[in-house]
């Protein structure tokens, strides 16, 4: 688990690692006998790119230490996981974007019904700040994390994108109209998960300010690329519903600026997420390698 | 606003400086223009008997000082009333209780739709948390107010006293079944509410556990006097729909031990609740005023 070793056999392990690390902080804390407890157990194990606490993971091991010996930084991850999954919960809902598919399997209100998907969505989002609280960070980094990922979850984040998002339906927006929905709405929490491993391993504000700029265009490439996978992937590849952005008639970037525009896009996006870390030298291989990840996904 | 006033004095002004305290959050956490704003301010400010961030006010005015001169604790409250609005917001969709009426208006989804509601709820758990994070209290004590109050909205607490309620609709239920359900459904919350004010004036371990027992035995005369009042009112007095548990088929307290019953067993946690306050002498008479309101009350 060594930065050191080869990158690609280092996000395999980090995805064992935060995939057992989850199952043990939900068994730990979903200890009521509970019929919500399988319930959160499927939304919650069922797999996805790990994208967020891989960064989290990636740059915390910015410090050269192994993940190991940097305290709190699993029950970091986890949180993380739990609140982007209790967002994805509450996206599928009916009264949402109304999806019966999500990660290759039914979505949570397929599988049991509306009522338990919308409480493990509220229990998921509770989980993720209670496991922070309840860290081996100290309070300082706690407050921090906790100010960083409810300012990303928030109005000013999340919330707001989806807010924005919902209004826009039918309606032709701005590139810089749509690029601000996406910032909100899913790059907030992607700079999150940077800013919390950085926090994890003190890094100072210099070095915080050149990480966030990577995360934020790698932000908005993973939506651009999430866009081009929308308009020219099948369900099946995706694992969850194709072509819905079109269907719900619903402003992306491959309708504002044509498939190939919006890869070149992304491509730009990427070398610009690539350029800012000029400063880590090879230290943050890491980092590119999830970079490539992100925009060079097939799902 | 200091504690020797008279009581009902001092309720009335401490609600209203709760009222002017949420707006003022309210509104500065939505500064981004959206659709969702006008939901967040009509579920925010839509009164109610603001138990909770009135029981967190008296518990601070234990320490005999003006509430101005308790650092944080304006946001506490705050905090607290968003996140038990969120759970109201929730509670109230059609996949859970769908209701129509809350505190003699609409509730969310009938006042805005479904999505609004999903989206305001879930906004304004993650607020309560920014809020906390971002208020006057030390690093320490706002890592106890969320562990705290994230421990009473989740698994052992609001969201496993949900899940429990789900399944037991239309079951018989024993007494101490029922009040494990209401223990962890609405009492959790309201023991928070005391601990926030215990955490903001630094009170000891004993000096809380007092309060703990007061809260916990309030916390179920809360719920008992909710089940009286569901079978024995109108819904305009309520100002919400009366007659639902019965409807539902609920278990209830009434459903259980009789009207009478369950009336005498509120006196009985009355007097529970106030026995526990007897070290504090006078300094206590606010709690008792907020317990005799909770009791005593009409909706």
């Amino acid at each position: 688990m060594k930065p050191g070793d080869s990158t690609s056999v280092w996000l395999q392990r980090s995805t064992e690692r935060l995939d057992q690390a989850i199952l043990r902080y939900v068994d730990e804390q979903v200890s009521v006998a509970s019929g919500l407890k399988s319930a959160i157990h499927y939304a919650a194990t069922g797999g996805g790119k790990r994208v967020r606490p891989l960064l989290t993971y990636a740059t915390a091991s910015l410090a050269g230490k192994e993940l190991d010996q940097v305290a709190g930084l699993d029950a970091c991850a986890v949180a993380l996981e739990l609140f982007h999954t209790y967002s994805l919960v509450h996206d599928d809902l009916p009264c949402m974007d109304n999806d019966d598919l999500r990660r290759g399997r039914p979505t949570v209100h397929k599988a049991f019904d509306e009522a338990s998907a919308l409480l493990v969505g509220d229990a998921l989002q509770t989980m993720a700040f209670q496991l922070i609280a309840q860290s081996a960070l100290n309070d300082a980094q706690k407050v921090q994390v906790i100010t960083s990922l409810s300012t990303a979850g928030g109005m000013a984040g999340m919330a707001g994108g989806q807010a924005i998002d919902l209004a826009s339906v039918g309606k032709q927006l701005t590139q810089n109209e749509l690029e601000q929905m996406h910032r909100l709405k899913t790059g907030a929490l992607l700079r999150t998960a940077v800013q919390i491993g950085a926090i994890a391993i003190h890094l100072n504000d210099q070095e915080k300010k050149s990480l966030d700029v990577f995360a934020s265009a790698l932000g908005l490439a993973f939506q651009v690329v999430d866009d081009v996978l929308d308009a020219s992937s099948d369900s099946q590849t995706l694992g969850k519903t194709a072509g819905k952005d079109a269907a719900a008639n619903k402003p992306t970037f491959v309708s504002l600026m044509g498939l190939d525009g919006a890869r070149e896009f992304a491509r730009q996006l990427h070398q610009e997420a690539l350029d800012s870390l000029s400063i880590w030298g090879d230290n943050a291989d890491l980092l590119r390698a999830i970079a490539s990840k992100v925009v060079n996904r097939e799902n």
